[in-house]
C-alpha cells in the first residue's frame, strides 16, 4: 500500500540518491524531543481504546477537516460541556470518518493515518464507506492483543527518546510510575507553563494559589512566584526533563523593572490587566524563563503566533483545542529584541523558535538564528509539518541559517500511532532535499550522509540535550 | 503554435500522467462563476470591435505593463477625463503593442494574448513589429463574421455556465434581452453592491438615493436600507445570480448595535464619516450581507485587500479602473472573527475567500477554510492567475485546506477572447500538480482523475450553486 | 572541483538548454552597478592583505554565521572597540574559519568562498580542519604576487564596469586617483548620503556641519541643505557616478510644507526629533532626492526595511556592521504613495527597489514595477543573494513585472575575490530559470537567448546609465 519511493523527486538521478540516503537513516531510532503523547500510556500499559477513540476522536487534524465540510463535532463524539447528547458507538464514528475520507486526499493527515492503517495495522485495503467495518474490526482486535500496548509499540516503532508535555502544576505522577518501572523506555516530561504565567489563562489565579500550596512560596510576591517556577522546573528536572516550552499569542519580550513586575503580578491575581499588561506579563516571564534556563540548563522552546479558540461557538459548546486554533502574523527580530538585548550572546542557553507564519522563515527566523549564539530554529510546526511545508522551510531557511542552526524534527503530536508516519516524512523529505542538494552540486555526497544522520539524530539530541543511549 | 505539452512539468513521467489527465478534463464545459464580461454583447450578439479595442484598450494587464515601460495611455486609446487627444486609429494602437509586445514574455498576458491569436483567431505568426499589420488585418476580417459574433463564440468556447458582475443599481436590461431571446446561453448575473456599501466611494449618497427610488425603500433609515439591499437581491436572483460579491479594502467585519447602525448611516449620507467609520460601515455590512444569504441562500464571494487607484495623475487624468490598483497586506483572521463568532458555523451559507496577500494562503486562509464550515477558498486571483501563482496556491493551500475547501476555477475577466486560454491554463495546471502528487506517491491515480474533473466542473458548481446543466 | 553543471536543474532537457544558454553569457563582461569595494585598491594597487584578513575577517556573512555557533568575535581578528585583545595571528584565524567550515554547507557563502579558492587561488582540495595550513600558505603566497594585485584581478575577472559606493562626505581621493591614472578600469562611484540624511545616524549635526564647510552652503537652513547635496551629487558625478543608493529603515516617504522641513532640520541638528519625526526627515529626503535625480539624471536606489545593529552587546563592543542587522517586514505600496503621487509618471526618473520581505515581491513590487514607469526591481539582495532566493524572486516577480521591469544583477558585495562567484551564480540561476520556461514552452528558445544575454548585461547598463563599453 506504501510505496517504497513516497515523496521522493520523480527524477531518477535524484530518487536514486534519496534512496541511498534514506537507507542510511530509516532504522535510526526515533528521537522526539517534543509532543503531546499521555504519559499515563505508558505508567499504565493498558491497551488503547477502540479505532474511534483513538485515531478519530481525539484528533484535531481530523475532526476540523470533517467540521470544515458539514460533519457536527457530535457525529465524531466529541464531548460537549453541557452534556448533550453526541455520538458514542465508536463504529458509527469510524464509519462517518471512514465516509469523508476523501477530504483528506493530499493532506498530512492522509499520508500518518495510512501509515498507521498499513504499516502499524497492516491493513491491505484503502480505507473507505465500504472497507470501514472490515478495517475497523481488524485494527480494533489487534488493539486488545498484547503486541499493541503502549510500550510495545514504543518499543517496536524503535522510539529512543521520548518528551511529553505537562503543565507546571502536574504531579507527574505518571513519569513517577514509568521512572519506577521496570520498562526501559526513555520517557521524559517538559515544562510547560503557560497556565501560570499567562494571566489571560482560565482560572489564572487558581492556578497561582495552586502553584503556591504545591511548592510552599508566596506566589503573590514577585521573588515568591519566581521561585516557585524554579522549584517546578527541578521538579520536572527529576523526570528527566531537558526543556521547556512556551506557548504565546506573539513572541514579544520586555524586561521591566521589579517594582512593575510586581504590580503586573498584582493585577493578574486580581484579573484587572489590560490586553497589553497581559501581554507585558508573559512578555516579562519570557525573559524571566530564559534567566533561569542559564541557571539551570534547561533548553526553551518558544511556540508563538496561535489565535487560540478562535471559533466562539465551538469554544462555548466544545470547550479549548477543538480545531479552532489558527496562526497569526507575528515578528520575531522586534519581539525578541529585549530578550536577546539581555540573554542573545549568552553561550549556555538554547532557545529553540517555531513558527506558523512562514513570512518569518527568512525575513526573521533565519537572519536572527544566523547570528545570535542562543537561537536554533525548530522544524516546520503545526500546518507546515507537511512535505510542502517540509521543502518550503528547507528552501527558506537552510541557506541563511545553515543546516548547524536547526535541530532536526519534532511530531509534536498526541496521536501515537503517527510517530513512526510522522519521523518516516521528515526523513524522506530531508534526504528528497538533500539528493536535490547534490545532483545540482550544491553538496557533496559524503557531506549529505553524514548532514541526513544529523537531520535524524544528532542535531536533536545536541539541541535538547538528550543524552546519548 | 501553442504546444500540446505547454505548462506541464518536463519529467517525462509526470508529463505523461498529465496528459492523460488533461484528456479526460480538456473538453468539459466551461464553468466561470465570476468575471467582468458585458451581458449587453451577449444580448445585443453585435460585432465585437476592431482588434484594438477588443485587445488592448480595455485590457488593464496589457496597458498596465506597456505603460511602466513608458508607452502614454493616450497612444492606446485609452480616454482622457478632460477630453483632450488620444491615438484613436486603432491599427496605430495595434502597431504599437505590437512594438512592445517583448514586454510580455513571461506573463500571463502573453499566454492568454497568444491563445486568443492562435487558437480563436487561427493567427500562424508570431505578434511583433513586422507581423503587427497583418494579424490586425486576418483578426479584424474575423471581427466582422457571424462565427466571431459573441454567442457564436460563446458556443464555441463551450461555456456552460457564465457569471456577469453588476452594480446593485444596475437594472438589469441585457441580462432581461438575454433571458428573453431564443439562445440557450447560461448567462448570469451577480449582485455587486460597493457603490451602495461603501461610503468612500463615488456618489454614495446619490448611489442611496437612486437605490431608494428603484426600491421604494427610505435607504436613509438602517431598516429601509438593508429592505432595499433585500429587494435587490431578490431582483438580481429572478436574473439568474446565484452570488453576490464584495470589494473591500480590507477584510474587516463588526456587528454592531442598530442605533451605531443608523449613525454610521447618517454619516456616511451627510458625507462625515472618517476612514475608520467609513471601515466599520463597510464591515458592518458584510455581515449584513451574509445575514442576507443566510436567508436567500446567495453565495457571498469577497474580494478584499486592495488599493484601488494608487496612481494620482491617472486616476485624476484617466478615471479608474486604469491599471493603478495595488494589493495590501491584509488578515483574514483578525478581520473575519466578528462575521464568523455569529455565521461562522452555519450550514446554510457559502462564502469564498480571495486574496492579493499571498502570505495569507498558509497563515490564514487554509487554516480558516479547514476548519470553518461557511468558509471555501477561490482560486488564484488577479496578479496571481499565473502558472507559478497556481502553483503556489497549490502547494500554500491544499494541504491544509484539502481540494475539498476549494472551489475551482474564475476567470474574473472582461477579456472575453482570454477566457478559454484562462481556463486551460487553470486544468493544466490542476493536471500538472495532480501528476506530481500520484508520482511522488501521494496520489493514487484514479483519485486524480476524480479530482481534475472535480477542480473543472464539480466542485465550482457546487460552491456557487450552479445547476446541473 | 567546481561541477560544471553546478546549479543547473537535474532534469535533463532542462540540463542540456541551461548549458546552452550558459555558453552564451558566462564570458560576457561583469557589470556590477552596485557594490561596496574599497577604491583604495584600485587607487593605489597594493596587494591584499593574507587570506584571513582578506576572506574571513571582514566578511559578515562568514563571521555572523561562526559566531552563531558560539565561536567569539575576537578569535576571527574582529576589532574591539575598547581596544581588547582579539587574535591577531592570521594562520590561527585561518585554522579556526576551517574547523568551521562545514557550518556553511548549503550556503551562498560556501559558494563563493569555494569559487574563490578554486578558480581563483587554484586551489585543489577542499578546505578543513587538515588541508588548512596548506590551502593558507598557497593563497597567501599568491596574494604577494603581481597577478593578484587588486587591478589584475580586476582585468581578470572581466569586470566591464565597477561602481563602488561612498559618503556624501567622502572627498572621492581614491577615485581621482583612478581617474587620474594610466589604467582604464571602469570604477565609478555611488552617492550614499545617509550620513547626511539620517537624523538617526552617528553624529549626524556634526556630519551637516562638515557637509557645510566642504561646500560652502548653509546647512542649517533647508534651501542651503538641499544645495548642498546638489553640489555634492555634482562632484559625485564628475567622478563618474551614475546613481545614488538610499539605506532606509523602511521604504516611507513624504511631502511635507518647506516650513516644516526647516523646523524638521532645526529638530534634527538639535538632536530632538522623535522617532516618528526622524522618519518624516527621512520621508521627505527620498522625495528631495528623487526631485534631484530628476535634475541631474542620477538613478535612485532604495535599500529598505533593514533594523541595524540589532545585537545590542556586539553593538556595544565591536560597532556597527557586525553582523547583527535584520530585516523588518515593510510595506512599499503604502510607503512610497507620496513619492509616486509626486514623481511616479516621470519619463527621467528611474527608481530601483530592493527589499529583505520577500513577502513584497508579489503583494508590493511586481505590481507597482509593473505599472509606474519610474519604477524598476534590483535583484534579490542580501540573504536572498542566494539559488533558492533568486528562483523564489524570479518565480514571485517576473509573471506581473516582465523581465523588462527588472534590471539584471548586482553583487552588493566588499568581498572583491567573490565577484565573479557571485555573477556566475547569477547567470546560472538565470539560464536555469530560461531553460525551465522554454520546457514548458513558456518561452522560445531564441527569445530566451535574448532574455539571457538582457539579464546578464543589457538590463543593468540600461537601468543604471552604464555608458556602452
Amino acid at each position: 500500500m506504501l510505496h517504497p519511493d513516497r515523496l521522493f523527486s520523480s527524477d531518477e538521478t535524484q530518487r536514486n540518491i534519496a534512496r541511498r540516503l534514506y537507507r542510511e537513516v530509516a532504522g535510526l531510532p526515533i528521537i522526539s524531543p517534543h509532543g503531546h503523547t499521555d504519559p499515563v500510556w505508558f505508567a499504565d500499559n493498558d491497551c488503547f481504546p477502540d479505532p474511534a477513540n483513538l485515531l478519530v476522536t481525539p484528533d484535531h487534524y481530523v475532526f476540523r477537516m470533517l467540521y470544515s465540510q458539514g460533519v457536527p463535532l457530535e457525529k465524531l463524539g466529541i464531548q460537549r460541556l453541557d452534556g448533550g447528547g453526541i455520538e458514542s458507538d465508536p463504529r458509527k464514528i469510524w464509519q462517518c470518518f471512514a465516509d469523508h475520507y476523501h477530504l483528506f486526499l493530499g493532506t498530512p493527515s492522509k499520508i500518518w493515518l495510512d501509515h498507521a492503517l498499513h504499516e502499524v495495522f497492516g491493513v491491505n485495503t484503502q480505507l473507505d464507506a465500504e472497507s470501514a467495518m472490515e478495517i475497523y474490526d481488524q485494527c480494533n482486535g489487534l488493539l486488545t492483543s498484547e503486541e499493541f500496548r503502549p510500550r510495545a509499540l514504543f518499543d517496536r516503532f524503535n522510539i529512543g527518546f521520548l518528551a511529553t508535555t505537562e503543565s507546571a502544576l502536574d504531579d507527574l505522577a505518571a513519569h513517577d510510575r514509568i521512572r519506577e518501572s521496570d520498562w526501559d523506555g526513555q520517557v521524559v516530561t517538559t515544562y510547560r507553563p503557560d497556565a501560570v504565567v499567562d494571566p489571560e489563562f482560565e482560572g489564572f489565579s487558581d492556578n497561582l494559589a495552586n502553584l503556591a500550596s504545591i511548592t510552599g512560596e508566596d506566589t503573590s510576591v514577585w521573588q515568591g512566584y519566581l521561585n516557585a517556577h524554579r522549584a517546578r522546573r527541578q521538579y520536572f528536572m527529576q523526570r528527566g526533563a531537558t526543556a521547556t516550552d512556551h506557548g504565546h499569542p506573539i513572541p514579544f519580550t520586555c524586561d521591566l523593572p521589579v517594582s512593575t513586575c510586581q504590580s503586573l503580578l498584582d493585577g493578574a491575581l486580581a484579573g484587572t490587566l489590560s490586553a497589553s499588561e497581559a501581554e507585558l506579563f508573559r512578555g516579562q516571564m519570557l525573559i524571566e524563563m530564559a534567566a533561569m534556563s542559564i541557571e539551570d540548563g534547561l533548553v526553551m522552546q518558544i511556540h508563538a503566533g496561535v489565535v487560540r479558540n478562535h471559533n466562539a461557538r465551538v469554544m462555548q459548546e466544545f470547550g479549548r483545542d477543538k480545531g479552532g486554533d489558527l496562526p497569526a502574523a507575528v515578528d520575531y527580530v522586534a519581539g525578541l529584541k529585549s530578550l536577546l538585548d539581555k540573554f542573545g550572546n549568552e553561550q549556555n542557553l538554547n532557545i529553540i523558535l517555531f513558527t506558523l507564519d512562514e513570512t518569518t522563515y527568512g525575513r526573521d527566523l533565519a537572519p536572527l538564528a544566523g547570528h545570535y549564539p542562543v537561537l536554533k530554529l525548530g522544524p516546520p510546526w503545526w500546518f507546515f509539518d507537511s512535505v510542502e511545508g517540509m521543502l518550503r522551510y528547507k528552501r527558506g531557511v537552510l541557506e541563511t541559517a545553515g543546516f548547524y542552526n536547526t535541530c532536526g524534527f519534532n511530531d509534536d503530536t498526541r496521536a501515537f500511532l503517527s510517530i513512526p508516519a510522522r519521523h518516516d516524512v521528515a526523513r524522506r523529505i530531508d534526504c528528497r532535499h538533500l539528493a536535490e542538494l547534490i545532483v545540482e552540486h550544491r553538496l557533496d555526497e559524503d557531506q549529505a550522509f553524514d548532514l541526513a544522520r544529523e537531520q535524524a539524530v544528532g542535531l536533536v539530541k545536541q539541541a535538547y540535550k538528550v543524552a546519548a543511549s
